[in-house]
């Protein structure tokens, strides 16, 4: 099984009573308890401690990266951003939550104005439907996830045509959201599901964490191999 | 038709004797000279221009804008190149040709290290396979574009999975590429087209020129559209 | 522009006083109407004609056909069937209309069983978001399409996966549907689009007409150009 | 591990002295014995037998179905080409081989002439060249695949644009070949694999076994889930 390391800014769930009151100890370690599995090694890490808690060593030693960020975004440090990008790269996959679409590494992953959407926080119901039933993201879930209190994401999402479209979200109030898309970066893949507003328990939903638990397993890098770059002879006779 | 602007470093043929000979007045202008059609307005720019001949009102009177650099990728201003980003994401084509894969601007659309893959100066043959005769990028091409001289460009080419695949490459050394790609951002469509060395006169192909008149009226933008992103009320009664 | 011919069965304006009230000339008629442009040559053929209209000589005047079928399915002749397959591989656009997804033609070129989806005849809302800004078939279209009533199409949708993805469909019961989706078979361009039950106005809708118009523009062939298969010399020295 | 049928025509390998020279218990047993591993099940079928092998019960107890035909494509009856069809449509895996691009079952999911390549037997070099590194289907496979002798298949090859392009194959006499496929067709995944022409002993080479086998795990279904198709009643009230 993978081994996983989940970031999460962790400001809200310090600051704000109703929030705390939903994740006390924050999404991350939410997280950490909803994905544990026998033999899956999970990790932590914040924007508080050193380097972001995300130094060469624990990237260099995770298959799987959780991004979970919203209002601290800019706080995050540019040479951090630019190593997990080049461990995208190299292959780490990279699971990319909610308002996490507006995080320095995504942009930089994608290449657009990810942070363009719309958006309401009014507590409103939301329906994903799998769209892509051969996906193994898509495992064990059946024709949709219910949930019954949600931020509202709109269409339309400025993010580049997915390699895959997996989900679809139907909002009470009139929108429709590409809610769970794959990309390829490099040797990495990268997965964004859009669920998981700080002020709702969805991240003990038991569907919601079997998606995230599916990607972690769909993202891991493959066996490490070198992919050769640059002036090369030629393998036939000119 | 569109309006284009040809931007070219114009640096290896004002130093290079053997470029000189090819394209004495700088690639630009050939291209310029070959892609003028009735009614279709071009200009040029050039890196050692103010602004690299790209100020916000060339930009914002370009409807496609045509991209050539290879050794002065480094000396492309930032600013210039967060310009050029957010015209694309507004809606101006781009169409980026050979070592334009190393700029900083494709670079930066892809999310990628594009410069990233095998190359070869040798003077093999490159044969261009049409691989989705339905496009209209294709328009007017046969089976294939046969190019005696090329530099050799090989796989693996660190870029995103392309939208749409429309050429790929034979090199009599062995290797293959795929030579023209499609990629949506923001609202802009962008062409990467691989041939095009500076040593050879690729550019007064008429094949090759066909194929850059046809992702010139293919990657113009639609007729401008506000999108509308940010908090926003619910369209049904919650 | 392009020389289209609208397919329609022409059963249910025959036998329903309902949906004479709406379309009293048949929904060809009423399409043709709406679709007509200077310079676009539009023909119509229905269920009932020879060769249901649709013989050798109509095809090959054709670039691009539309076709609305429902309950008349099975009784479109294979050989028919075959014909305007054969065309769509030679490059004749096909822009299959909301309950065509069952047709014979359809499926054939799919290879799914794209009579596969949930529906209801409710009256509900659609509304149709536009998700791919950058699409030609888009072209005229604010951020959505909204129809006060309409029948319900809802995933999941059993057709493969798109090329291009280009509204995604909410409806007031709680689904989703992926409603403007386009293929490419053989030389042939393919629009699905979901709109156009027979009993409400959908086709009068100004902006529904712009999409299919749009599409129809998009889906018209390129020159003729003849692709080459079978056994073949070597173009290098074995 | 996924339980494996491997379908194969057997008729070559009967009739042709040369054949039978390189696969003298036919091509099936070939691959069986190189894809047995511990815990996978493997069982082959041929065209003589009754049924051709596919019996209704074979293929429920069949993951993954390989498929390798030529000279026999139109003596495979419809009825088990419908079987095999509704099979992958409801989840079994898909893996063509080779000349199987013409086999009816091919052409019927996925809707073109599949048959349209260009070819020559000419025991010329391919070498097959990953393009998604990503992909599992790659795992353990350097930069490319080498096969000293093969028939040549050629561009265009006239098949819908794929869901994921693998490999991409180089050809001495000058051609190109969009060499591995994947595709989605109801909850089934196909995986198209060009090398393995019946004169040459592709099917011995590791890393041929190596990608089909990885192609067996991709392709295997997920736990059986039941989509639901048809008339349904609202989610919410209208």
């Amino acid at each position: 099984m993978a081994k996983v390391t989940i970031w999460n800014e962790y400001l809200h769930e310090l600051k704000d009573e109703e929030v705390k009151a939903v994740y006390p100890e924050g999404i991350h370690v939410a997280l950490a308890e909803g994905l544990k599995q026998d033999g899956r090694e999970i990790g932590t890490a914040t924007l508080a401690e050193p380097e972001h808690g995300l130094t060469q060593e624990v990237l260099d030693q995770t298959d799987v990266l959780i991004w979970w960020g919203h209002m601290g975004h800019d706080q995050v440090e540019d040479e951090i951003v630019n190593r997990v990008h080049q461990r995208v790269l190299d292959g780490m996959g990279l699971i990319v939550l909610h308002s996490g679409h507006c995080a320095k590494i995504f942009n930089k992953l994608m290449g657009t104005q990810t942070c363009r959407l719309k958006w309401r926080e009014a507590g409103e119901k939301e329906r994903l439907w799998v769209v892509d039933p051969t996906h193994p993201i898509t495992e064990g879930i059946s024709e949709y996830i219910e949930l019954e209190q949600e931020e509202m994401y709109g269409e339309h999402f400025d993010v580049p045509t997915p390699d895959e479209l997996i989900f679809i979200s139907w909002f009470t109030g009139g929108e429709v959201f590409r809610s769970g898309l794959t990309y390829k970066r490099g040797k990495g893949k990268i997965f964004y599901f859009r669920p998981g507003h700080e002020t709702y328990p969805t991240y003990y939903n038991k569907e919601v964490l079997k998606v995230i638990s599916n990607a972690i397993e769909w993202a891991k890098p493959l066996e490490a191999r070198e992919l050769i770059y640059g002036n090369t002879e030629p393998l036939e006779k000119l």
